[in-house]
Order: structure tokens, then C-alpha cells, then sequence
């Protein structure tokens, strides 16, 4: 909570509620609840269990195969199979894995001493389970590297050894993409969290991979500096996940994505090179800028160590208010005003429908209807951040009274105080854990140009009709939907109606089928709704040349059939090429 | 010089100079000059011609050898060479590149129609020769495709007649780049210069790869957006060239580099392929975001034909002022303040030293000194981008004068108008001109950490003496340092003593040897000063990965000396893979 008292110290408080200089109908803004803020982050304790399909048959332990590609070493695979993501996938355990041995355990213990290697099953049981509790694999070994030098001796073994790894930060990923399938070992940057350097003038920041975004925004705050990044999972994630699932959260609309702020990495290949290219420079045209392969790849190219971001100032003015509006042609609109009248000092334009707020009202305690006398059908929550209060103020007060002249909003309210903004943020906020309270829900965090965007949610109304709820909210203001269908329990016949029909439509569309929560294990067979078969084709053949052996989060990102025998034996570049009869082979070293 | 005028259409101009107010010894800033804007793109033939070393021995023609790599190529190579740079390199004509014959003409004729296919002298001369006339080629044939498909027509089949390739754009870059090394194809994307669509609720602009900037940003203007990229050369060069250099220019302090501007590219790969990444989404986290790759990568792993790009609202308030500080620590304190206290309006933070502020005086007419009284060590040029002229105005003035107070600045003018705003980016963007006036010049466009950065000025001063003036100047914003050495004339022995000090130098204090210019044929041999071994490394894999027979942009970015003959048979993985005897064959398809 520290952070939010100090972002909010210099907070702008409006000293009347704008309703009283524009329109009798505004309502006075008390606090709307008295529990939770922006901050707030819930942890998996606090969540119902999710329903999601989530079964595991026992499978089958393999012996370390010979890797020879004569035949399809998948061809091999017998009863091995999970069922994951809420329309199910079948994957298989790749049987060349190895399995690990006493041999492999004293190697590592040799490398990072018995603490570094963690086999107790309670931890093992935390580390298995996504955050979601939707996906839990059967790791039986966490390694905890302290180095980038540590971490390149674990791969180059692992690779040599054909062990497949999860590379784990905070493992606070909603796709299965930071807990293993099966039984990979994890490899846990969490002990790589040191400070390395922070640069007043330019706003550079340096540190380990492992650091805790929040812990980085504190630090930042201190120095007069704010992360370009800010979401609800800063308390545990780690900015090396961040950044290897290119994060997006609250203040992408300002600062971007991390495909601008991040201006150098240090990343650990599969064979074990350490990749130095953690430049700390804003311009550096020297070759192809390798790091942005690092930024999203979701730990399948490589393991990030390092990361050097740049940092803009930190503005001491902040203003929130929370608006109605009565069709979705009025928020569009109202985004534009916004961006047109608000400028440089817009910070977040988010939205959601009527009936989020019905759930956070009903299934969140303490918080209270900002406009309690009426329902409206769509909710902006706005947030300016500036360096004038007085400014930003007169700013505001003249966008919204250009927005009420021009009927764009029905209502509106204005917070006067931190306990308000913070309120203004929990009910945008506190969605996700009111949807989880209402009952089943099916989630889907989808890019959509914002002109088309809320056909989708009225189509799915109508297909649905009364069996589920269609709840739409999000990031309005960087065209991000998480659309979600809150029932009672789940049911296949439901899912049989949203699926593929939401990726199909999304498609169709244009737009992205995974807008920030990346592929993981949920979407990996699901990529092709956004991206064409030939760039699809070409990133495997980029996860080919970087980690042929594919040990690096395997069945992730994306579709393992992908990965056939005559693409390893073409792209196992490593590989040493024998000949038996007419057929070639690729032996792996 | 329209966008110039719209954009200043709305200047905030200050009512009364700052000086007065503040500083008695301020001086009264009318015009500086009458001739010239900040946006005065200068033509090659307005420029005295550069002395660098540009000799070209007669080279023979090689037949179009068979590709085996039994032999390595290069080992064939003869008296081809020629002498590239600053520093001498020497580089090889690759004999196994075919050579233009009666049957290529015809198929491109059936592709392009005759008009599309440019074999005119004049024509050739101008397109084979650089803006700088440093670099000229002699390729005897350009392509104008219209269309992607056509693009991709014509590099598969370069691919398979192993013709060497040059993308062109604009022809504005400045390390040879653009322009064949020898008698590589030129194709132009001059001819696809076609809006596709733009969006005015998200700013998203879509277009053929050869629209030129300066049509983009007057387009942008007229629906009130602007473009985050804007360079000294917009008269003439091309989005897809920006694109494929990274450029930087004038806007990156505010807008970041495009690599967080470009949503989408549409590239055709040197085997024909199209690969369509042309998203408009703000966020799409599916999958490895692969345009990276292309954005800065210098036409040598694939041709952009199309382009998605965020464009901001144009905001209408924009203030410039010239300031006078004593010493470098002065400006850096400066720097630290103007972000602090500026914010979110700042947009350039430019400076430049005595000696380019001596040159600018003495070669460009009618500039006229802003403190004509004395002369200052050090200037810095300073804008501001905001939506209110009044609160901008304030807010600048509240700095100069906190500047003033704490003896940051020294003496400084705002302008009042658009032509002393203009003027003073005159002083600023017209020292390239003054450099090429004042007789010889070795130019440097590096990146150092902005601590570090005049040491290598004033480390480079006491190394040439008297022998040589050396000039800085850049964006200090940015950390971008623009090194030059005038001399009367071109001098080997003082050219020694400038390389390798000023790459190792740059290397050691962790700065980057081409901040926005880029490799191209100049630097190639040169990114070990930036670029760690196992970076590069992985660099040339990629470019194999991606074009297997090196046909695009051949001797640039990369030293060619990493494409050895083990290199492309392990990696020309679209090959045919043949044995005779104990040897391994890739036949090239």
C-alpha cells in the first residue's frame, strides 16, 4: 500500500463535486466502500476454486529415449494427455524428455548448493499450480538460480540432457503459461532480485529479472520516477515475467507497451549462452534489436535475467472520476473528447457495462453505487495524470463540461479524495473477483478494433440468450476487452455456444484473440485466429534455431504439432547429421 | 513547408520576451535569420561535394557460378573490391551472386510491364548514388513493383536466380544502406504509395510502405494527429525506409522509437514469402511479435510494403526557446529539470557546443547570433508540446526562471513567433549544412550514457590539437551525441587518430556506435563496439534463418565475414541436402 499513498500524496482533490457546478442530477461522492483499493491484490486463498475443466489421467512415466528422428518420437506417445483451457486441448507429454535423475540432482545441488534445490512437496505443490488453480502440472524439482551464470549452467545441462523447464517469475499468469505441463523442471528466478543501477538524469532503471514489481515502483517512487507499468498482480509479479509476457496493465494507454520502455535485456538461451544485450542507451541502431524476440515469447526463446527499462518522471497530480453514459456510441465518443481535450495528461480510460457493475454490487462488500437513484448501461472511469493540480483540474472540469453540453454523459462524479479515486478504482478493479464470486465464468481478453467491439458482447447476449450473463469491461482506451460469461455452473453445452465462435468472430474482426495475457498453454493450438499460417510458420522456425532441443516451456505458445520430425531435422542447426540407408538423422549433443 | 504551418498554426507566442522579466542581460530575439525552417530539407546538390574516400576499382564480371559449398565462394573472389567509409573496409563482390541477363528483363517485363522496369543511365546514376555521393553502386537495373505481390514476384524469383537485392526508399539514408555495393537489383517502393485507412478514434494509420513522410504527416495534420516520427529528410524519405532503419529524428524524446509506434507490417521475405503482421491493434500478445525484427533491420531480412502505425492528437501549443549554459554539467542539471518541471509537455531537448554554434555562424547566411554580445560554451534548444497555450506559457516560464535562479542557464531567448521558433531550429537542424561548407568532416552518430558523453568531445579535443575542430551536438534528450571533426581537408593521419579511439572509446564507456543511423555498409564491419560476440552471432543465424542465399541488402549491417561456408550448410535450411563422397552439399533451390 505504500506506493499508493505516496502516488497519491499531491493528488488533486476537487473541492466541490462536479455534479454541483453542472447538472442537479450529479450525485454526492462519498466513499463508495470503505474496504479494498487499486492495490488491493487477491491471492489464490481468497478466490472461490475455479470450476474449469481440469483433469489430469494418470500418465505414463517414459524412459529417456534415444533422440533419433527416424520416427516421430510423438507417434510414440501412448495414454499421456491433459485436458486444459476451457474448450479442451489434448497435449501429450513429449516421451524424449528425460526424467530426472539422482545423477541430474547432484549436478544441480553441484551448481547452486542444497538450497538451491527444492523438492519438498508442499512447495512443489504451490509452484505446480497456476494462480488461477486452473492448471497444475507434476514438476518434481524447482531449481532457484542466484545468477545469470548459474542459470547458463542449468540449461546447458538441461539441454544437453533433453530436460524440458518452466521458467518461473511470480507465476501470476492467467494461461497456464508459468507452471509446468507435466513434470519440467522449474526453474524459479526468484533469488535474482537485486537493484543493479538507476540513473537520475535519463530515468534508467537496472535490475535482476527476479525483482517484484511493486518493490520497483516503490524504489522508483523514492527517486522521483514512476515503472511504465502498473497492474493488480504487481505485489508477486516479477518484472522478468513481466517483460518475457509483455505485460500490459493500467498505464499502457501513457507509457506504452514494454516493446518501447525496455531498452535492454540479459537473456540465457537454451544451450546456455548468456545473451548481453543489456544496453542501457534510448537510441541504439546496431543490427537487429534481438530483445524484442524476449519481450512476449512467453520464457520459450530464452530465460530473462536482466532487464534494463527506462522510467518516466513521476507527475504529482492525479484526478479520477467515474462517468455514466448511456450507449456505447457515447463512450466511443467520449474516448475521443478525452484523448482530443485531456491530451498529455490522460492516464487511463477504462469501461465497463451494466451489468459489471450489477456483480461488483451485488458480490463485492462495501461498495457503493456512485449513482445510486439509477442503473446506467456503460461506466468511464477516467484518470489524468499531470504536473499542475490547478491545471489539470480546469482541465477536466472543461472536458466534462463539454462531454455533459454534448450529451455524451448521463452522469458523473468527480473523486474529491484518495479514499474516493481508490473507491472510483475498486469497482473497475474488484470485477474479476466478483465474477469468480457470482459462479462459473468463462474469460476472454480479447483486442478489438474499439468501433466493433461491443457487437461482440451484444452478439453473445443473443446467442446465449437467458442461460448466462454476457459482462463486458476494460481497457477502452487501448481497444482491450476482457469479455466475460458469468454462470451459474459450468456447462459444455454453454461453451459449446462461446466457443470457437469468440475466436472466429475476433478473427473476423481483426482483432487479437489475446491481447495481454498471451497464449500459455490455453491458446497455444489458438494462435492461428490471429496470426497468419506464415508467420505462425516462422516463429517456430525461430523457436527451432533457438532452442531446437525445444526444452524451453514446451506445449506453449504455440501449436506443438508445429514441431514435426522433418522441422527438427531440418532446423536441429546443433545437431550432428548422420545417414543410415537413405534416411538422415539429426543426433542431438 | 505546409505541415510547418498548420503545426505552428496555433503557437503559443510569448507576449513579451523572457529576458526582460527575468534577466537584464537577455537579449532581444527578432528574427535570426530570414532564409531556411527547421523543416529545409537540403538536396545532394545543394551540398559541397564530401571528400570522404570513394575509389572503385574496375571489377569483372563473374559468371553466374554454380552453387556448391564445397568451396567456399568467397575464396573465388579476385580484384573485386572496393574501399567503403571512414575507416577503409574492404569487401568482395560475391561471385556466386548472378549477374543480370536477357531473360531476367523479360520475366520482370511480364511481372512489371516495361514501365516498371528502369534501365535508363541518368535514372540509374542518380538511384546507385547516395544522398551523402559517398556511396555509389553500379547496378544497371531498378524494379518498381506496385504492389506486394509483385515485391514477392520478384524476390522469389532473385532468390532462385541468386540476384542480389537493394531495397530502396527515399535514398535519404546516411551510411549506405540504400544503394547497391555493386550491381545488386535496386527495388524501389516508390510506386506503392497508396493511404489504406486511418482511424480516428484510435489514431491507427495504415499505408503502402512508400509513402513519403512528409505526405503522412501533412495527411495526419488535417485530421489533427500528428506523426511520433519527424526528420530533417521528410521531404523525401519513406515510411517503409523509416521503418526499416529505426529512424529517430526529432520526436523520439516525446514519442518513443517506433518500435513502440509501428502496430503492424506487411514484409515479403527474400524467398517471396508475405508475411502479413499488418495488426492494428494496440495490443496483441499472441505469439512472438516478429515485425521487430524487420523495424531497424535494414532491408536485409525482408522488404516492408505496408505499415500500421499510433499516431497522437496533434496537440496546439507549442513553444521554443535557446538557451546559454556554461558548462556541460550545467546542461545535464538542465536536462534533469526541463523533465521534471516540463513533463509532460516537453518535446525536444536538443544541444550543441561553441564550436557548431562558431560554424553555424560563420557558413549559414542569415543567421544571426541570439547573444551577440559574447559567446557560450554550450546551447541548448528546448520545446514544448502541449494543448494550452496559457498553462504551457506559465509553466515554461516557471522553469526558466527556477533555471535562472539556480544558475543553470546563463542567458537564453523565447521565441515569440514562428519565424524566431523557426529560426532557432535553424541554428540547431542547418549545423550539417555548415559542417559540409567549412571543408572536410568525420561524422559520428553515437549513443553514450549523458554523463559521459562530452568527455569524448573534449577527450578528442587534446588528442587532435590543432589539427582538426571538433564539433558536438545531438539530442541530449535522447542521449544522442552527433561527433563531428572538421578539417580543411581529408587527412589519413588525422583519420588515424580518430579510429579506432572514437569506437573503442564509445565501446568501453557502454555507448552505441550508430544511435539512429544505422550500419548499413559504413558500420557493418564495425558492431562488435556495440554488440556482444553471441548477439552478433545470433544476428547472422537469423539472417540465414530468413534468407538463406543473403540476397537481400548483401555486405550491409552484418560483417560478411560471419556467412561462412559451414554457416549456410548448416543453416540453409530450405536446401537440398546432397553427399559426394565425405563431403555435405546444400544445393540451393
Amino acid at each position: 500500500m505504500e506506493d499508493w499513498k505516496s502516488t497519491y500524496r499531491l493528488l488533486t482533490y476537487c473541492k466541490h463535486f462536479f455534479h454541483r457546478r453542472l447538472n442537479p442530477n450529479f450525485h454526492n461522492s462519498k466513499p463508495f466502500c470503505t474496504s479494498g483499493s487499486r492495490y488491493h491484490c487477491s491471492q489464490p486463498s481468497q478466490l472461490v476454486k475455479p470450476y474449469i475443466c481440469n483433469y489430469q489421467q494418470e500418465f505414463q512415466t517414459f524412459k529417456h529415449l534415444p533422440v533419433s528422428l527416424g520416427t516421430n518420437p510423438w507417434n510414440r506417445c501412448r495414454s499421456q494427455y491433459r485436458c486444459f483451457a476451457s474448450q479442451a486441448s489434448i497435449i501429450q507429454r513429449r516421451p524424449d524428455f528425460s526424467t530426472i535423475s539422482s545423477e541430474d540432482l547432484s549436478y544441480f545441488k553441484n551448481i547452486l548448493g542444497e538450497r538451491g534445490v527444492v523438492q519438498d512437496e508442499e512447495t512443489l505443490d504451490a509452484v505446480n499450480t497456476d494462480w488461477m488453480r486452473k492448471y497444475k502440472g507434476t514438476s518434481k524439482l524447482m531449481l532457484q538460480p542466484r545468477t545469470a551464470e548459474e542459470v547458463s549452467q542449468i540449461l546447458k545441462y538441461c539441454n544437453s540432457r533433453c530436460l524440458a523447464v518452466v521458467p518461473q517469475g511470480g507465476n501470476t499468469g492467467l494461461v497456464g503459461g508459468s507452471v509446468p505441463a507435466f513434470d519440467e523442471v522449474i526453474v524459479s528466478i526468484s533469488h535474482m532480485n537485486k537493484f543493479i543501477s538507476f540513473d537520475k538524469v535519463s530515468g534508467i532503471l537496472v535490475c535482476e529479472a527476479g525483482c517484484i514489481l511493486e518493490n520497483l515502483i516503490a524504489f522508483l517512487d523514492n527517486q522521483g520516477f514512476v515503472m511504465p507499468l502498473d497492474l493488480g498482480a504487481k505485489g508477486s509479479c516479477q518484472i522478468g515475467g513481466n517483460v518475457s509476457t509483455n505485460a500490459g496493465g493500467l498505464r499502457l494507454l501513457r507509457y506504452g507497451s514494454l516493446h518501447g520502455s525496455v531498452l535492454g535485456l540479459e537473456v540465457v538461451l537454451a544451450n546456455g549462452t548468456v545473451l548481453d544485450m543489456l544496453g542501457t542507451l534510448r537510441k541504439d541502431n546496431t543490427g537487429y534489436d534481438l530483445k524484442h524476440l524476449f519481450i512476449g515469447s512467453e520464457g520459450s526463446l530464452g530465460i530473462v535475467t536482466k532487464v534494463s527499462i527506462l522510467t518516466p518522471p513521476k507527475l504529482s497530480s492525479v484526478n479520477v472520476c467515474f462517468l455514466a453514459c448511456k450507449d456505447y456510441a457515447s463512450c466511443l465518443k467520449l474516448l475521443l473528447e478525452a484523448k482530443r481535450k485531456l491530451g498529455e495528461i490522460l492516464s487511463a480510460f477504462e469501461f465497463l457495462d451494466h451489468g459489471a457493475m450489477d456483480l461488483v454490487l451485488k458480490h463485492l462488500e462495501g461498495v457503493r453505487n456512485p449513482f445510486p437513484s439509477s442503473m446506467h448501461n456503460f461506466y468511464v472511469l477516467i484518470e489524468t495524470t499531470g504536473s499542475s493540480e490547478s491545471y489539470d483540474r480546469e482541465k477536466l472540469d472543461a472536458f466534462l463540461l463539454h462531454s455533459m453540453e454534448n450529451d455524451l454523459i448521463s452522469d458523473g462524479v468527480v473523486a474529491q479524495d484518495i479514499t474516493q479515486a481508490s473507491s472510483c478504482w475498486h469497482i473497475r478493479e474488484g470485477i474479476p473477483e466478483a465474477l469468480m464470486k457470482a459462479g462459473g465464468v468463462y474469460k476472454y481478453d480479447l483486442s478489438i478494433p474499439v468501433e466493433k467491439m461491443y457487437d461482440l458482447v451484444e452478439e453473445m447476449g443473443v446467442r446465449l440468450g437467458a442461460s448466462a450473463k454476457v459482462v463486458a469491461y476494460g481497457h477502452l482506451g487501448d481497444g482491450n476487452l476482457h469479455l466475460n460469461i458469468s454462470t451459474p455452473q459450468y456447462d459444455d453445452n454453454i461453451l459449446s455456444q462461446i466457443e470457437p465462435f469468440v475466436y472466429e468472430w475476433t478473427s473476423k474482426h481483426k482483432g487479437s484473440i489475446s491481447a495481454e495475457h498471451g497464449l500459455g498453454l490455453m491458446k497455444a493450438n489458438k494462435i492461428h485466429y490471429t496470426k497468419s499460417p506464415e508467420t505462425v510458420q516462422l516463429m517456430a522456425n525461430i523457436k527451432k534455431l533457438l532452442d531446437p532441443n525445444g526444452i524451453l516451456n514446451p506445449y506453449k505458445v504455440l501449436p506443438p504439432s508445429l514441431f514435426t520430425e522433418s522441422d527438427l531435422k531440418e532446423f536441429t542447426a546443433k545437431g550432428r547429421v548422420e545417414q543410415t540407408g537413405s534416411t538422415l538423422y539429426i543426433v542431438l549433443q
